[in-house]
């Protein structure tokens, strides 16, 4: 970190704790200079960088004061998804998008993949080598089909954060939060049952809606606080819904959370039409609010909520460990658990399961929540700064996504195929909805690398748009 | 290894390899204690344990004879499973079985587990435990969701010698065979729809069936030529089956390898009925023959048959690493394989590639095919000596598990409860139908123990057969 970052950090920490106030005016060039033995250059250098991060803004004469905070005058519209149920389509352009070798990503804006270089995560590699090298033995035989129970405890006492109270017998271990969601889905839904989901939403999760031969009810979604519940209501009362799939903390792609009144709003919706909930938590424990949000779980006052989660955002997708806790479907959600794979490999489940005992999870997911929350400052500014005038985005209340909605006449599945070519890869906005929609959009993921790889990979990305937009106006101006 | 048990495995080796005759008579104890500098009492008990191999008999006054080869005549009987599609029940059963902590197994004959212990899978876990340590980052990202190219190469390898010419892109990577069952069936058939199966068939492979809303269509089947084709092709006639799940190789329960004439047969006949086949092929490699015998993929013209396999009898069910070769099946295959799991960890893949790629998971299972062939032979005998009159037992061709008749009227439910409480673990008959059929019948692996281990826990399951037939006379006598 050069100098100047480090003094934009420490400003930027005092302001988010409140040592200076919003319009309050800051130490003057000369003063900080003084103050921290830096040079002039120095201190300016990292107030152009807080202005960036829309912490500081400059007054012309008077010097730099704290800014309003975020101005969320961009967000993405409420999506207005078709309003009645259907089947899920794209699972091309899906494929496409997994079948992309990771040495042939460039500049990866596209996967849902944690910063998995971080430091902090070394104690649970040491602990899995260890494990690897010298109780080989433990990774060979079957186990519980429910998982460890060494791992099974630690996650009882991680979920207290976020207001349940389980017991190991409530949890069973998966291989990561999408065999966690299939399985809960062919639990709770047969065959052409209809499915209510947020709009956009997971494409994993669509997929699964539409292998197990369910059908998706896609509910307008609000990008700051999750699916509209009147909406909601209104195909409760039109069609026979049979359960919710949301991501409701953290949401992916929007990045909101949803607040906790509308949390208890939704199961008290779902206990009055007696339908249950699969409540996907996947990216809970890096939100940026500490303590970290509540689940749905927490208010299950009948267990009627499947809870689906993993370490796949927390610690690293590759892991494949996940855990559902299914509530009243706990028999049946066995069952299907054995018959689609069996058990879950041992040994990461206890090198993970040691790394929360010993406390290295939560130290680890600390640090990436603040990693993040700065990441996304970054992106933020990058992409206001670069993208085309109109564009919006939302504003992620953790995770490491965010969901751009151009305001071009733009076919994204296009642009992402020309992206790539140009080696930057970026999710298409279609996949995430049932029918193709969104073709305006972009999902953008903002963990893993440098910040001047990012703002080039943004750069190039609105040059890339420019291009688009310009050779489509030549090419229409020809026919 | 001692003296005696090296004394009668050379013997036995030059017996089967034709050195001598059945009816050859063998050089005498003098003689054999001189060539091998051994004393006659090492040779006497050499040659005692050849008898109990049934390798060689003993006349009274003229010396040791090689006997004729095992006589099938205590083979299990036909199986007359019931003439109809049904429902899969008996999975309180199988649960019973899964939940069983493995500490608590006592004398281990009950899961399918192959034996962990052999040297010869060393190399493997030493590049496991290497890769965990160099290179952690591997086994951190998401991957292609069909699996590491470097595995799917070894394995069209490897299938040449089941006679298949794969290619790589026709395979997909999955969490065990199980998976693999599991997504094959889901891929080619709808709820409601009937698939046909070998009676008795592994549990596994039905609860799938149960899970996705099948119908099982049971088929007798023959303990040395497997599903009769005969009554297949009735049921065929009669019922508008999917498809047929078969595990026509060192199958399990019954330990038969289907001829490759009738393999060929029952490919035509999926053909003339146009139908698919889900081929369990997951012992294959541990085929006593050598070179192992063909699969009924090898002779697909069509793409009609999806293999399944897993490294979990080869080498750990632990690693769960599984793969399927779905044939035309391939793209759907690809989707629910997708959204049931996502991709499978990548370092066991990568560990277990290099072990083929080098030559150790040849090496391997040529000593497992002959350890367990001669783990077979002792535990038949102790089968033939211990167990009551009239005990029907199968004749494994491959594989490490054998199937129990009995010829008493016992419940093996309750006699497998009983066991347990008397440190002895076994699998009983009823799991491997879909109603509960074979109350008499027993499953017995042989990969694990050692011989003695093994004689005290058939012993001991004699013993408690009996007192367990007398306690229930006595209980009929009393009411
Ligand atoms: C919301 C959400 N749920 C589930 C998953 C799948 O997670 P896993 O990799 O643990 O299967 C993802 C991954 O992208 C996700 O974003
Ligand atoms: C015939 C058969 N198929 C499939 C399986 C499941 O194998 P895996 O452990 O690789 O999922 C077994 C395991 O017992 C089996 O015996």
């Amino acid at each position: 970190m050069t100098l100047y970052q480090d003094l934009a950090l420490r400003l930027g920490e005092h302001i988010k704790h409140g040592f200076y106030q919003i319009g309050d005016r800051l130490p003057s060039v000369r003063q900080l200079a003084q103050e921290y033995s830096v040079s002039i250059s120095t201190v300016q250098e990292a107030y152009r960088q807080l202005e960036q991060e829309r912490l500081v803004e400059a007054r012309p004469k008077s010097g730099y004061f704290v800014s309003q905070p975020y101005q969320h005058d961009n967000l993405p519209t409420i999506s207005r998804p078709p309003q009645r149920p259907l089947e899920v389509s794209q699972w091309e352009e899906v494929l496409n998008m997994l079948m992309i070798r990771s040495e042939k990503l460039g500049i990866q804006l596209q996967h849902a993949m944690p910063n998995m270089q971080a430091p902090t995560l070394k104690p649970l590699l040491k602990t899995l080598a260890d494990l690897s090298k010298q109780h080989p033995q433990l990774g060979l035989g079957y186990g519980d089909v429910r998982g460890t129970i060494e791992l099974r405890e630690q996650i009882c006492r991680l979920t207290v954060a976020s207001g349940c109270q389980l017991h190991p017998d409530d949890l069973v271990i998966t291989s990561g939060c999408q065999e966690a969601l299939s399985v809960c889905l062919r639990a709770v839904a047969e065959p052409g049952d209809i499915i209510a989901i947020e709009s956009p939403g997971f494409y994993g999760a669509m997929q699964a809606i539409k292998a197990a031969g369910l059908k998706v009810m896609e509910i307008p979604t609000h990008p700051e606080t999750g699916i509209s519940l009147e909406a909601l209501e209104l195909a409760l009362d039109q069609w026979p819904i049979k359960a919710i799939l949301a991501t409701p903390t953290c949401n992916n792609p929007m990045g909101y959370t949803m607040p906790e009144e509308q949390k208890k709003r939704l199961f008290k919706l779902a206990q009055s039409y007696d339908i249950t909930i699969i409540e996907d938590d996947i990216y809970g424990d890096i939100s940026y609010q500490f303590p970290r949000p509540k689940t749905i779980k927490s208010f299950d006052s009948d267990g009627r909520v499947l809870m689906c989660s993993s370490f796949s955002k927390t610690i690293a997708p590759g892991m494949r460990v996940g855990w559902m806790a299914p509530g009243r479907y706990r028999d049946k959600v066995t069952h299907i658990k054995y018959v689609s794979s069996s058990m879950c490999p041992t040994l990461p489940q206890l090198a993970i399961a040691k790394f929360i005992r010993l406390g290295g999870y939560d130290k680890h997911i600390r640090q990436m929540r603040q990693h993040y929350e700065q990441q996304r400052d970054h992106m933020l500014t990058a992409i206001n700064t670069y993208l085309p005038k109109g564009t919006r985005v939302s504003f992620p209340s953790g995770s490491f996504v965010l969901w751009v909605e151009l305001n071009l006449p733009i076919d994204c599945l296009e642009l992402v195929k020309t992206c790539r070519e140009h080696g930057i890869s970026l999710a298409p906005g279609p996949i995430f909805s049932s029918t193709g929609k969104y073709r305006n959009c972009l999902r953008i993921n903002y963990s893993q690398l440098k910040p001047h790889e990012r703002e080039n990979g943004i750069r190039s990305l609105a040059r890339l748009i420019d291009e688009f937009t310009s050779t489509k106006k030549t090419k229409s101006q020809l026919t």
